[in-house]
């Protein structure tokens, strides 16, 4: 069998250690740096030729810059006789741009994945894609993992389930991902109802299904950007009396004011995981990350030998 | 400018009928058949070379051979030196298979899009495709159109709007279709609310929003299938005190048990368009088919013409 | 080495389990289905991952299903990470519509070639192509067999061999075929002559080479469609004496009046192979139905152990 | 509409002189030649920015000079920006390698057909191809001529028809060939008739239908090598009582001994086009080349402008 | 003839003003941006279907945001149904990472020249490539602009030519590059000769040719980046009694110290021209930016005319 | 790992007859010959499958004959289902075609590079390229080699090395060329200067940097065509008082008037490789022929082993 190299790009190498350091072995050498013009550039300082390399690189902000090293590594990789190059793309940036809305816009996950391929890379492995459609996107193989167990098993261990808490769906679009987390946590839904009754009328929020007063309160969504919405449902939930309120995501990108929304939300805790690094700058308080490292370390050592990686989410959606 | 040129599969040929009436030219001559074994021959009757020529065929069943169908004219086409292709798709089979919800499952809508465009399509005008993210599928352009207005005027002019009428989603998960019509029909919105409060809980369905009783209860879907869902829905509306129900969807499939479901459902008018031609076999009573012909020939003459044709769903999501 | 994996689409289960059982292994499971409206679903319930996967399924009638069967399947295995996809079609429908004899038609085997390799296949394993430039419509390995061995060695078996035999050509066009067999059956040739003298007459037919009065006369062709032609020139050789009349084909698609036709036809036996199932309603007398599985078996065997394939038919043409 | 240019590689520059003739228009200028290590040189010598531009050139001997310049002329017009590249291929070298007749060898045809289409082609105009089928080998359009019209216009015009003549097909394999003629020239068909009886008797020639004895004989093929089959046949139809033999082919290749080979057979004429330009050592005796220039001028014409190329040929197979 | 339209990046928009100035044709309207995450959104706020469109956009710093920029707006473009795209990238980042000097790195001016082919731009207008081999990582059109005869111009207009000037080539690696200015300038050449005797030696500067004491110097290069190599030559031919020394250059990247390094070297005025916009923080004293917008808006009406762009530079090498 | 198999075109079996010797391992047995018509067949004459197979063939002159062969080769080995295909090519023809210096021309190289990747190459390994930039013409991996060592191994080997010996750079345009020998030989520099001053003088020449009166000059260059330049230098350095002047280069093209040039040279000795066989009609006096075989051999080695190949030219460019 062809030997197992990992490498890291710049965008979260704190991760690809993590993963090694879970595989019991070390994380490659490649030397990545800017040119005084911005220019990036690249050299594999250990042998690639006919191994199976994971290259890992979140494509989060600075997404441009991330996404072209990535490209980078991957037709260096390429040109040096690489045996299979996987590319590790924990979080996926662009991916909400995967629609035409209106005339005379990009489809840029397309974009992105196209380039993706064309670079060379033979496979992807994404986690929490922002539409299960993205894995069409590409005609090489993706795999695709899902955080939420390491969600669920957080709030598990911390005792956050059954009937103390209420898992509530910050909008009726996210019904269905909360409904995935009642299931594991033993626990009831409620939901924001944020519809407008008529296209004239003000938008109304109330909360519909389980009580939540004098409960704890958990809310999930796939990424938390600049958290206004998420922030506004928790106002909502803690007017409804919730004790606490706990809001987890699979991706925290944390853009624009998202410190200040979470500063000034009744919210206890944000849960999210190390597919993206939580820049200095993006510091909100009460955060907790949780490592996806064992996770993607478990898919990458299964895919190097041929193993299932469906059966590592057998009970997800 | 290079002549324009119709042609229709035998998938829907009085549409394809309407489309040249609205443009006042005649639908071209194709030989299309099967052998004695069943497979399909085409001939092209008259000369395409140079020609912006497009090929209508919905994919709707018997899918594979509709489709097949479709690839075979554009491999003509594409060999008789026709000057542009544009696939007409008024209903895209398939494209409920756009995803990866368990392992080793096929994307078949990416497949059918790859094939489309491997057999040297240039362009694909659909409508109402299941999912947004399929424009994505492909490389080429996608000019994608919506029946919805078709259906409005149609309520419009039936007098069913305004305060008379109820628009209801049939789930959650429609509620940003029915918010499209609100606006148009000036009406009010309601729900049917079938989650599960827990994961070992029965669902319960009961209707939120807007009361339905002593109103008329108009209610929205991209396609219907067997109806099963749209038909247990209108159950709890009328239930629910509505005094009449009016269904209405673009693509009027109809598979399976779809006849004996509407049969036995307090469905006082089902609305569709001619996107799919109805067969004879799948005949449910109190059908109302509205005609995309103009739609589609307005399109058609926009992009032969180079004209906009986002501008003819400007009001539109 | 890879595991070799072998599933088989739902053309021909039983020759794909046939396959199996000569190389001791079982076939591979696949839930293979429609749903309401027609339309195939596919999943591989066995890991394929990295695996040496053969997947059997003719395109024979009805074509179209068959034929997008086997590019889902191809899909679902690309999808998830097979090793080496090999499509295996013993019978390879639209392959008599392999060139353009008049303008504005397609070259339907040419376009089915693209899709085969379009959807991701790696190599083709084929049996008797209707021409064998077909091979060349492919760029990726085609591994081609011939079933003749199989029909020799079946009348060798029969002792129908030697001076008690007459190869008898139905046509002209048809020589070279006919020649390959003399060798193996050590008999002589005679032809149906079907040739017109000049523009204006009727077409005349008589049978020139060795007579076959009281002699057994057997012919071959490459495939069996509606058997109108083999027929004629079947009526042709008894009235000039044959004693009996054995018909032999690689395909039996038996299409159209096929049972009519050699119901009525003065033949005594026809032979062909199970590349094509025997549907219940094409079932003509005193058929004897070879099978192919041991060759096939064997190339499997072969291709999967990087051994010589053309060893296989070494003494062919 | 974009303008025509036509120009010429060092193949067949009187052929292409000749087309440009019956166009009324100039041959374009091109410096085309060798460095001194034999590497070809190319520039266009005028504008072909936009333009739709003919490159004509047969592949004959030296068939990889020719092929070679002709990717060369087809990449400087590429990277010139030429509107639309038609490669005109009168004589396609390489043709009869069309399929694997045995393991490990290649389809040249293919090859060839690959590289003309990926050095940027857009389109082919081929005439008396190989086989039908190579017109599947490309993706892009094929125009495919028959020079048999021009053949036999020539024998109408010197009275060569009717009762006066037989059409004698040289084998088995030319009587479909041999049927086109018949129709035109109103004569009546004879067949030399090469078969072996069985695998172990010597092959035996003599001449099937109509007599010949005292006719004029008439042989048709579609290319002249070296002539051998064509003078042996040659030499049993004078045998036969022919008072005059006259040959005819599409393409006059005269390859290895075939200049000895006419001189020594029976052969009063040899009528071949100018799809080759006849090299001076390669001269045989009573050679009658007919210009297929006007065919070809006529399908350049007519593909610049839009019109059919199928109805130049209307009655032909 | 399709409509041409003009739209600009936000790399600069000035020099695409000032050539829409120079066409007499407004600048196209489309709104680009970034979302609070960073990721860039973009919209074509008029209508592109069929028109001929040139998108201005310089790959200067920030490479990857402006690369990714330009990507985004070609996608756009082909899914709003563009009838051409050229990229017009009169400055090409990454031009200098074009071969392999040592194992395991990229080669990222390919890797960027095949992402902007698979966007799909139909061609590409680039200025003063930094390796002419780089039109060769296209297979699409390139037009190449050469800045120098602006240079030139500006030189013979201030009266810095003939025997007042001496052209001082950098380095050895530069004489090419400064003999074409010699014959429009009508001067004389003199180089800085920077050779190393031996591996062991210190390399050592003087200079050679034409003597630049009490002479005005003028020095040519491709690009400016730290512009070290160029003061330091600039020092010794000061040191050897030139009288002032202007540098000329196309493009001004002005990377890392070049602003400290111009500072202090005895430069009298740096020639740059408006291919790359000079940021405030890049100021170097006695810079004169000249346009190259003439000349790109030049080539753009040529290119929309189908007229030959070579013409443009024709006594340039 | 796959068996290793190396096959030889026709361009140089005596080159591929010293890798297989230093490989230890047999010349794999392949026919390849021409048709009467100059066709090129091509039979390997044994199995492939699924091995790793090395392709030698320089393309040399004749250059479209080799190139075609190699291309026919791949085809051969791709159609017969070997594993890997590696095209090594020693001396890579229309290598100095590798850009556009005016307009409507082509760029050769590309073009070659893409008939090489789409006939199925999966890799190449070549020596000395013109340009480092033809690296960037392949997307699929390219491995360069050096020969500069086998060269400088030789004359260590004759003690011309040190004091006794300077290398002279022929132009100015080889100093980087000849400053990779100074340090292995530990020598210093002289170079012949050919510049012009200015447009209108003549060119003069005269030699700079070291002085060669009384010492042994060493001239170097990758390639030797007519050798006129080459000549012309010597000449200078004679003059100037070398005693001995040899002369070497990684290809001996010898094309044109290439011996009588060095039949009037003085010029002592000329040094080439093996990468092209020395044709007994392009004989120059005093040539010695040392062999890249071992070099070769060892790459191929590697290459097969999964082994770093730029280990073998550490201390290279």
């Amino acid at each position: 069998m062809r030997e197992l190299k990992i490498f890291s790009g710049r965008a979260n190498r704190p991760l690809a250690e993590r993963i090694c350091n879970h595989l019991h072995m070390p994380l490659g050498r490649v030397s990545l740096g800017n040119f005084p013009d911005g220019e990036i550039f690249c050299k594999f300082e250990e042998d690639v030729r006919g191994r199976d390399v994971f290259l890992i690189q979140p494509t989060c902000p600075p997404v441009n810059d991330h996404l072209l090293e990535l490209l980078i590594m991957i037709d260096s990789c390429i040109r040096a006789s690489a045996g299979r190059i996987t590319a590790v793309i924990p979080y996926f940036g662009y991916a909400r741009q995967d629609r035409k809305d209106e005339g005379r816009v990009p489809i840029t996950a397309k974009l992105v994945s196209n380039m993706i391929a064309r670079a060379g890379a033979h496979r992807v492995l994404a986690m929490d894609l922002h539409a299960p459609q993205l894995q069409g996107f590409f005609d090489i193989p993706v795999d695709h993992l899902f955080a939420a167990p390491v969600l669920d098993d957080y709030f598990v261990e911390q005792g956050l389930m059954g009937e103390r808490v209420v898992v509530v769906s910050p909008d009726e679009g996210s019904i269905k991902r909360a409904s995935i987390h009642l299931k594991r946590l033993g626990s009831r839904l409620a939901i924001v109802d944020k519809r407008r009754a008529s296209a004239t009328e003000t938008k109304q929020e109330h909360i519909i299904g389980e009580s939540v007063a004098g409960r704890i309160a958990l809310m999930f969504d796939d990424m938390i950007s600049t958290g206004s919405s998420m922030c506004g449902a928790a106002r909502l939930v803690k007017e409804s009396g919730a004790t606490e309120i706990h809001v987890a995501a699979s991706h925290g990108v944390f853009s624009g004011h998202a410190a200040e929304n979470f500063r000034n939300a009744p919210i206890d805790r944000v849960i999210i995981t190390d597919s993206i690094p939580l820049a200095p700058d993006k510091q909100v308080e009460n955060v907790q990350v949780l490592s996806v490292g064992p996770l993607l370390a478990e898919a990458v050592k299964r895919i190097h030998c041929d193993q299932s990686v469906s059966a590592l989410f057998r009970d997800d959606p």
